[in-house]
């Protein structure tokens, strides 16, 4: 099935499309129904799509050699999401997606994007504001890691992800600020009783 | 002093371009020498610039509200560097950029790369990319303070930045590390040791 035309407002915003570049992007894309629990994408695959968040949940993490797990990102409506240093150098993947609450994406690879830009070059500009978007995110998520308190950072992480708090699992959110569950337990005591 | 032509080559690598858009480009860029100690930028300010490393060395550095310094990235030869969050958003800097060994700088604002990129489409997949690779260079240093030890992410620093670990003091790598100059010195004696 392929991206319908109401969906591609909602990835695309404010941009306009003549109805053959409208044609030609929704025959790029493909809709992804996905069940929780679902793994979207595994360590050492080749990586060679993205996909847009409509709705539901995902995360991106990374096992060390210990098999620890380690949350690098959520991705609820309206984010992107993949594996962005393989998708990017077309290598294998060095992190896991999963989807941890019933998820619609639209899937669209690497080789359709190049070809969209290339007939669309309005989409070259989406893009590059769209990565400069996720660059900024990091940035202000490493800031957070040097600077800032468990507590603070929990904090933070309530902010940037409104409402998926209460619905994922307490080991997902710890081991996307770097704590045990027993500190984030703690932390969420304090804050409730402050 | 704008940039000179084979400057271009060393900014933009395997693009050519036409007599035109070389004096086009060239009349946007300016030249700055900066001396070691040097403030480029301080929190608070506008950030209107990027900028190209030519050669030396320079850090972005973020203090917090108790006046800790913490180091987000050095730049050296063919880095870019600004506070891009800011810079992306035309917002204030929170972050300050010191020149940390006597460096040649190109300058370059928001709005000529605006207009560059106007002209000559080929320079939007430029800084597409260029984006791209500092996305993902971030996304490994978020993986690196979720997932390494002290040690781990020092040995990791001196492969990004070869060459620098002993012209920069103690303090800026501590700060890039978020440890200590004691924890440094014991890492570093332990690595000689090994």
């Amino acid at each position: 099935m392929s991206i319908d035309d109401s969906i591609l407002a909602e990835v695309f915003k404010d941009i306009s499309f003549s109805s053959e570049e409208t044609t030609l992007i929704e025959s790029k894309f493909e809709k992804i129904e996905l069940t929780k629990g679902i793994i979207l994408l595994r360590a050492d695959e080749t990586v060679l799509n993205q996909y847009y968040v409509q709705k539901g949940c995902l995360r991106t993490y990374y096992i060390d050699s210990k098999g620890k797990e380690h949350t690098l990102q959520f991705a609820i409506n309206d984010w992107w999401i993949s594996d962005y240093t393989a998708y990017f150098s077309s290598t294998k993947a060095i992190m896991n997606i999963e989807c941890i609450q019933d998820a619609t994406l639209y899937k669209i690879s690497k080789k359709n994007i190049d070809r969209l830009i290339q007939e669309t070059p309005r989409l070259e500009t989406f893009f590059r504001k769209k990565m400069e978007k996720a660059f900024a995110s990091f940035q202000k998520r490493i800031l957070a890691s040097l600077s800032q308190s468990a507590k603070e950072r929990y904090i933070t992480f309530r902010s940037s992800y409104p409402n998926i708090d209460q619905s994922i699992k307490n080991y997902h959110v710890a081991s996307y600020l770097g704590i045990t569950t027993e500190s984030l337990s703690r932390i969420r005591k304090e804050l409730t009783h402050s």
